[in-house]
């Protein structure tokens, strides 16, 4: 008898998570239990949990539901961040893996704030704007603030997977790189030829900042005016993981003055108010929180699920999907995705 | 008694090319002959050419004047291409270099293309236009025609120093790359990375399609109607070398039908009509001649042009700065650059 | 008060694991009880266990131990490998995180793995011996069996930290590398840019066939008659991991007939036998277990064992040691090193 | 009617250049005479000159001959060091190419190179000269003396061809590679990522040392006692280029010390005195004149003559051969291969 499979993917789709073949490999391997359009009944979560070998899905499983849930061995948010409608210690008590497939946005995000980057570097989106308005400069006088990302001063707040998916793309650009994340031993960091640094030597040497880190209890609002008044002038902020990093009144501030650029593609509240004026100010690129939420991306997460049940069924340990880890999934802290 | 070099870099400056360190090094090297503002007035010229080791500029230099030029060993071209000013074959035959500095451009055109194609690629300038409207999309509903660079099908027409610096770029993301250039050998291509392919092979399978020939003799409007019909829908064509390889009216018919996206920074005319239609379309990237023209790329120049006289006066080949070949250097057709 | 740690790292020293500077950080760290030269004595372990945070060796811990041992969350094998002296069930149920050290080896035994790559495919040890007897053959006549690694196919059985350690020093030979591992997803292996195979595919298409698979309940002898006779006429098998995948009866009558060529870093008996008939051929390279165990090899497992203390200690989880694996770490089966 | 080209490849023949495909296409472009087995009889080359449009081979051709080759547009030498049979003076006057097929070494070289480094870092041939004794010793007590490439500092004496193939081999080392050429620019070097330095600060800070400058008339002896004692003690020399830019009594003094290793490709005299001492020295790895020979390196050779004729019959610049060079050619001095 095939291992049973709860789908309670909300607010993604099987759909949109599995490509026909991936989808295919997924039935061959379990008996799945589908649940869409919202989250799963609880009638129906108490009734498969027993029996369940796996949950997709970020269905809530306090320990109650868990102490039933015999045969569980793994359960993957399919979201994107850990929240907290699981009993993490029960887990890895348990030995329950508990997967994320956020991992999967890396490649999407790390395009993304590439293409910022370069964008606020040379100003793509805003002289676009000026040739569409018929004002346009041409050749040298339009780039009296433009400059090379290679050989650029880099920072980075936060290394995990966005971080190690940008650096990649930045290989061949021959960055100095410096990173600020306290979760990471400077010595790990060194291995991929970034210089690990405190905020304030992030701050003040980077041309280019990229915010990459995910929200935790501690980085609320890391990013305020004392900061952002170490950046020097000229340089772009890409901010392309969490609003909640960031001070958005003193970013709107210090960008008014024009002594910094940046660029956003996630926003303290989304929808962002109609009115403010960071929609207005040309030194800035707006992105719709954009960067990761490619059809490739959410088919690459159903792609690792498949992969890793497989590995799981085959009785060895999840490889593509990122492990909760017991010291820090309590310190995640994330919005649920809004549909 | 230090050798003599004219200096008439007209369009460019001495400022503009030369560091002041770089300009110390060519002051102790040389005997420094300057005129700026404008073309070396002939008398000065006449005057000082017999004795000049090398001339820095695109003076006119017919064979009568090369051949009292019995000193000169190099001449240096710091605007970027090749004209008819020079008897090239009179050079060839003295052993004269003459050599272009328009291979500094490379690096800072190469990140041009790549900042443009990750903003067709990601809708980075149109979804940023969609913003400032209060008309934003949020999430992956905005990401309809988005699509990764990594791993994705590029095409490059011509792979000179253009090509050969945005393949660099292009490494991290394991793109399959086709190449069309009929001066270059298969074999040598391939030593690259890239797959030499016909034109049509080229347009065909080609998501994103760098346009990075110089103009030449041969390829006038060498991307027509018949060629963009071969554009698979969706693709994007990013025009970074001249706007005479694209015959403009059929480009902007087939943007509006809105099939293709282009990213363009050259155009036939410049300044480009005020009314053009191309100046409303939203599948569309316009930047003002600006790939190339970076302080840092006109400092690298000078950073060359000492770097070479270096060598020359050591009784060394030049090796930064690019040499005209005898073969290729009377059909390399270009326009002067206007100030 | 300091964490305490339990040093017992016995076949290693604190001499030969920690530099100065690290010692210093581990002292600062935490309060040290160590003991060296053999394992730590039954009654020191019972002393100390119960406020231990850390055990560094490999310390007997069976339940009854680790029941007393209410403070620990770290076990760090210093050895190379896992061994049955834990009961790893109990350690992933009270979430003591399990960790070896041997990933520390892995550049080590990958330069060694080239070296004797390189070796084998250009004759290097076999011409040097002819050279010594007056016997060398100059230039091309001595290249016959001689090929280039650049482009070669090549094989891995086994893709761990050696295999992604080894295929960082192969990209710029660009060769088609083919892999077989069993305990790893396809699309996880396809992301290293090798080609996951059965393992006949590899052993019939490799040139040169790295064996870097550890010791497995499931792998003895994997490599046997059946498997050589699948290499091609001229490949080179390349073993640094593990003895017992290879039958070395069957690995020496292969050898014998001269067919393939062979570098072997470890052997079914250490020391190997004087009168082995393998010490006499001409077509293989041999090395007394030398890949890994370099001075800055047991430096590196030093700073890493201080990096990892330091961010279990700072509440974070470990990064740079690798940690056991519920599902396979009863599968590994290794010999304890004698010193 | 097919152009003429004169085939006088000796010590080469066409069977070792030329693949049947490579063969085919030969013939396909032109009408071929050839002369193998010994020097083109000089009737044979005075007839054919006058229509020759090429001459791959080594053939004497003073100025008397080459002012009767009114269709010559290339000489291409296939041994792989420009010699003084031409007179080059008057090739670059007419634009006659003078091409070398030297750089078809490269990678053969380039790999042989980094194996004799890895070779002498790692005691691979000398360990398993001492396991055949039956006096291996096993484990990290035979690895006194190894050392990582990893991160090593590593010196070039000379960086042409061999240089820039080595470099790109010793990228994933992440060494710190300093550069003595006397022949190129300090920021044109610095563009390969390679620290350009004096020639003392090379030898004072490399642990790995490679010789890889062709003989020219400036560094006949360059590395002597002087030189070789500013190495510091278990500095590792790698010589592959020519054995003349090293004063060999000199290097078998400083070898019998003991203090430095050294692999050796190249020797003043070949066949090497069946007596010297330096067959007898622990700390030297002895190859004879095998580095680029290989059979793939003479088929590349003729790849890269049939592309740059195809090449120069369309009206093209060679692209694949190396041009000789006006400056510097003249200071060439190389043996002819001894067949």
């Amino acid at each position: 008898m095939k291992p049973i499979v709860l789908l309670d993917p909300h607010p993604r789709t099987l759909e949109l998570l599995f490509s026909p073949e991936d989808l295919g490999r997924l039935k061959s391997l379990a008996s799945m239990t589908v649940w869409e359009g919202g989250r799963m009944p609880a009638a129906m979560v108490e009734k498969h949990l027993p029996t369940a070998l796996a949950v997709i899905g970020q269905t809530d499983l306090p320990r109650a539901r868990l102490e039933r849930a015999r045969n569980l061995r793994a359960i993957v948010n399919v979201e994107g961040n850990f929240q907290p409608n699981i009993d993490y210690a029960f887990c890895f008590e348990r030995g329950i893996h508990v997967l994320g497939a956020g991992v999967a946005f890396g490649t999407a995000v790390a395009e993304m704030a590439l293409g910022m980057a370069l964008g606020l570097a040379r100003g793509i989106p805003a002289a676009d704007r000026q040739f569409r308005k018929g004002r346009e400069v041409y050749g040298r006088f339009s780039n009296q603030d433009s400059f090379l990302l290679s050989g650029a001063d880099v920072g980075c707040i936060g290394f995990g997977n966005l971080g190690r998916a940008l650096i990649k793309l930045l290989e061949p650009f021959r960055c100095r790189v410096r990173v600020y994340d306290p979760w990471l031993a400077d010595r790990w960091l060194a291995e991929f030829g970034v210089t690990p640094s405190a905020l304030d030597a992030v701050l003040a040497a980077s041309r280019i900042l990229f915010v990459l880190a995910g929200a935790t209890a501690d980085n609320e609002a890391m990013i305020g005016k004392r900061e952002l008044d170490r950046m020097p002038r000229g340089a772009c902020l890409v901010l392309v993981s969490r609003a909640s990093l960031v001070d958005f009144d003193a970013l709107t501030a210090k960008l008014r003055q024009g002594e910094i650029r940046a660029a956003l593609d996630v926003f303290p509240r989304e929808p962002f108010p109609k009115t403010h004026p960071l929609r207005r100010l040309d030194n800035v690129i707006l992105s719709a929180h954009r960067a990761g939420s490619l059809a490739s991306s959410y088919r690459l997460m159903g792609e690792m699920v498949v992969d890793d049940l497989a590995q799981i069924l085959n009785g060895l340990p999840p490889l593509r999907l990122q492990r909760a880890e017991r010291e820090t999934v309590a310190r995640m802290r994330s919005m649920p995705v809004k549909r």
